[in-house]
């Protein structure tokens, strides 16, 4: 076991509607001046979806943040109010839960916001096919943005977009250290790596670019699935409302239902 | 920058009670053949809390599983039927929120079951006090364990100790690419390199512990507060109950209330 290897590039320059981001990412990777970082057969090239979203034209005027919001979302799963307005905890149209849709105005020009790109494995595939192209080698691309978690302190990276990378590594069919079979473990690995190179890339900084060397085992030859299969939504989620959200409609089903003893709810558990 | 490197170290021998765990990570680490990979200032240790708690005898008998899932639980958060059973997603005396309050069946011999160690910081503090010893630079030590995400797929390891690491890196103060002031952007760093960790780590491999080099921005001098800080409970967490309990426990407060218009409910919100 080699290790993993994880840097950013530096040198990508700000990028704005209509770039090609593809030719800015590979001269940025091309400019690196240490040998040992030429892309090599299995590297991970994790992009900031931001990037993405400035060169495909995901820019919208602030004054329009509120419905932009709106317009990415498909649930809401929580608000919650605070002095500067109202935090909206919402699934959006890729299926990611996030405050404000994912919609973001940090690192974006005075008085616009950026939504996140349309498709974003869409968008990481065509990132492949450009840089294998123009290194001559196999890689996996990776899309990230930030989100909050339920119960923990502080933001991490998620994969949002991927091409060529397995995003979930299965070990249900291996057996632990005392020869019994491993249950119950899927290992959300784009998100791991996606954390990884959010420790070089930062959010001040200006690099929207890192590569992760190492993880080969996880790069595929076909484009897979991508991001997308990251989601759990639907029956799997325990957490479709917040807390407050769903206590308030058990109230107002409860007095819907005149009386009845107990709930047979929208989460399709049976009356206690 | 110089980027990140993360490597395992082998040869960690199977950890049974009353086992001088810091001393087998030492003779692991010193045992690698790389002389790059001796360890410097600013180095971070991750250890995998499962050897802790081996090392501090916190092994239970399998049969008295569900007993310790409710001795370790603080507040039941969701729970779900399937085929095998009753799963508990509780929050753990630690603050952490996970299934089975984290006592895990895996990687464990036959017929035991491990509970987490009864104080991860301490765990980290006493890691961290010998192996600085041992090879005399300042290092960082986190402890981990795997925990699944609500909204997301798979598990990731998460930091549930910490000695010597700035655990959260809080970026308010700094400005983004257009000189305005990020806000609302506190990094969860420690989770970060604790997700790193796992990638190296592996969970069929027997290799509990590596080191993750290039952070040495965040290894302080003073312990710091642990990992403890990492945990959102209270009246923060939008998320203290599952979505059918909490609408369930919203139903029969309606009835008790006797067909008040709406909720006034355990998480503060006023009626709608």
């Amino acid at each position: 076991m080699t290790g993993l290897r994880v840097w950013a590039a530096d040198g990508v320059p700000e990028v704005v509607p209509g770039d090609d981001l593809a030719a800015l990412l590979v001269a940025a990777l091309r400019a690196d001046p240490d040998p040992g970082r030429r892309l090599v057969d299995g590297d991970v090239v994790v992009v900031t979806s931001k990037v993405v979203s400035k060169a495909e034209g995901r820019v919208v005027a602030a004054d329009d943040r509120e419905q932009a919001i709106t317009d990415e979302t498909v649930r809401v799963v929580a608000t919650r109010e605070h002095p500067g307005g109202v935090t909206r905890i919402v699934e959006n149209r890729l299926g990611l839960v996030m405050a404000a849709a994912g919609v973001d105005a940090s690192n974006t020009p005075e008085g616009t916001v950026l939504l996140l790109p349309v498709d974003p494995d869409a968008s990481a595939r065509g990132l492949r096919r450009a840089l294998q192209e123009a290194f001559g080698v196999r890689l996996g691309v990776l899309l990230t943005d930030t989100a909050g978690r339920p119960w923990r302190q502080g933001v991490a990276d998620l994969a949002i977009g991927a091409a060529g990378v397995q995003v979930l590594e299965d070990m249900r069919g291996q057996v632990d250290t005392h020869g019994r079979p491993l249950t119950m473990t899927v290992a959300a690995v784009a998100d791991e790596i996606a954390s990884a190179a959010e420790l070089v890339k930062g959010k001040a900084t200006g690099r929207p670019v890192a590569v992760v060397r190492g993880v080969g085992h996880l790069v595929t030859e076909e484009d897979g699935l991508g991001a997308r299969v990251l989601v759990r939504t639907g029956p799997d989620d325990m957490f479709r409302l917040g807390s407050a959200e769903a206590y308030a409609e058990g109230w107002k089903d409860a007095l819907a239902a005149g009386g009845a003893p107990g709930p047979a709810g929208p989460d399709g558990r049976a009356a206690p």
